[in-house]
């Protein structure tokens, strides 16, 4: 059995661990990400969470591999802008090859969270998987036999011409639809919230189960739209698996259900649906797919 | 110098050619596709087509592809259905492969012609490349490291949630909006028309050449859904080229030079605008992309 790094680097914490060549986790470590400090600083606590994790495994890993947010340059393991860390040019990949002595691979921390969820979770096994992550905005992470696709952002894809602005400067993206944010500000424009007049991702669907018509409403809308993404991406590239990841996706059921009835009036004739899933792994599918990353390197 | 059979099955004449290892045509021949035999006996037609190629060129082919439209297994190698043609569950390649004694494979047409232009036309060298047929549909051909990515159907992916209804039963396709059908169609809708009142996909932009207002906002209308649909696409698999084919990519720089502007405004942040061109092929494509799919299987 060969083990490897994963490394997932996240706003609060990074967490650290030995994966097996399966993608069963051996091994967890976390350090806080302390934002403040210079890079070269959170650097050395990497590395001594990375030896720690080895250490509580005792094995050799043979390579490791890093998930990380922001802008990357993966060919040169490099992190080029991270708003939130603070972080800028950071060669972190050779630095960290340098300390641990094994080869590292840098990706960004949604296609390594995909890979995660093809070796290990809700698509292992397939040829081809496309993980939408439902949360701030709208992650894409196509995973093409066993390998990261890199810098797939399906997210920015348009929909709706004229549309909703999106972050992104587009307008009618699927990000501006279907994204937890876009759907929060739909919930709130519609005069739905908590008891306490907040509203998060779950206010809706709760408003819908306690027989609020408009909720059911815009429940339909959202799921009309993110059908109409979903089958843009059957149509076009056919992956075996799409699963489903982020905030929204823990109303299961009640959100997947219909989404598949719907995504099958779309997808052109004759295309086989895919299986259309919840993400099953939840943070540890950064951690696997960053080792696993990894060990696409050392192969 | 290896040469494998090229052979590229239209609805009015099939063709049939030598090609080398390097995508060159060494030898042509063309038969009638009479639709209205039996398909067996247009199959016997074929092979006396292959024959005289092979016989014009001289040389012993390692293998051979078939670009056919229409539904086809390719793991087969059966046309499932043809209407045109009137084909029906036609084990065509199993055919073929016995009766030249080499392997034989079938794509789809539009996916041969991709692969044409990636070995020989205007995406020479690319890793990956997405050539957009803009004729009677929006085709899309991906050609990711060399090799056709099967069953591509961007066409089908909804630009305008709710619009234009599409052949395939969707509303809104990019086919809707950038084919040359739908161009003529909003052409012959703004009382545009040549001097004996028809209607093609150069009408317009002779029109708007002449100074015709109507036909400038039309021309920019369209390039306007191009665009969107080319940066949905850039966005999420970031090909190197995108080639341009079909009747309405004879406009050239009068098509080219505004898309390349307006796609440049949607990318997202920090990607590369992938270059952006004509297919230069034609109708050689199909039958370099067979033969090109042909070695794929020998190798």
């Amino acid at each position: 059995m060969k083990y490897y790094v994963g490394i997932d680097i996240g706003g609060t914490n990074i967490k650290t661990g030995i994966v097996d060549e399966l993608g069963q986790i051996i091994s967890e470590d976390s350090v806080p990400t302390g934002a403040d400090r210079p890079q070269e600083v959170v650097l050395q606590d990497i590395i001594a969470s990375v030896k720690a994790s080895i250490s509580k495994a005792n094995v050799s890993p043979a390579a490791a591999g890093m998930g990380s947010p922001g802008s990357i340059d993966s060919n040169k393991g490099i992190v080029i802008r991270n708003y939130n860390l603070g972080w800028k040019d950071f060669a972190i990949a050779p630095a960290m090859s340098e300390a641990l002595g094994i080869p590292v691979t840098l990706e960004n921390d949604a296609d390594a969270a995909a890979l995660g969820e093809v070796v290990a979770g809700c698509a292992k096994g397939a040829k081809s998987a496309m993980i939408i992550t439902l949360g701030t905005g709208v992650g894409s992470g196509y995973v093409l036999n066993g390998k990261i696709f890199r810098g797939c952002e399906f997210g920015h894809m348009v929909i709706v011409h004229g549309g909703l602005e999106c972050t992104c400067g587009r307008k009618g993206c699927f990000e501006a639809y279907c994204s937890a944010t876009g759907l929060i500000r739909t919930t709130s424009e519609n005069g739905i919230t908590e008891d306490d007049g907040s509203v998060n991702g779950r206010t809706v669907f709760d408003a819908a189960e306690n027989g609020n018509k408009v909720a059911e409403k815009l429940i339909d809308e959202y799921i009309e739209y993110l059908a109409c993404g979903l089958a843009n991406l059957i149509n076009g590239l056919q992956p075996e698996v799409i699963g489903i990841g982020g905030g929204i996706a823990k109303q299961g059921e009640r959100l997947f259900a219909p989404l598949r009835e719907k995504v099958k009036r779309e997808v052109f004739g004759g295309f086989t649906l895919p299986r259309i899933v919840g993400c099953t792994l939840g943070y540890k599918a950064g951690l696997i797919g960053a080792a696993m990353a990894g060990r696409s390197l050392a192969d």
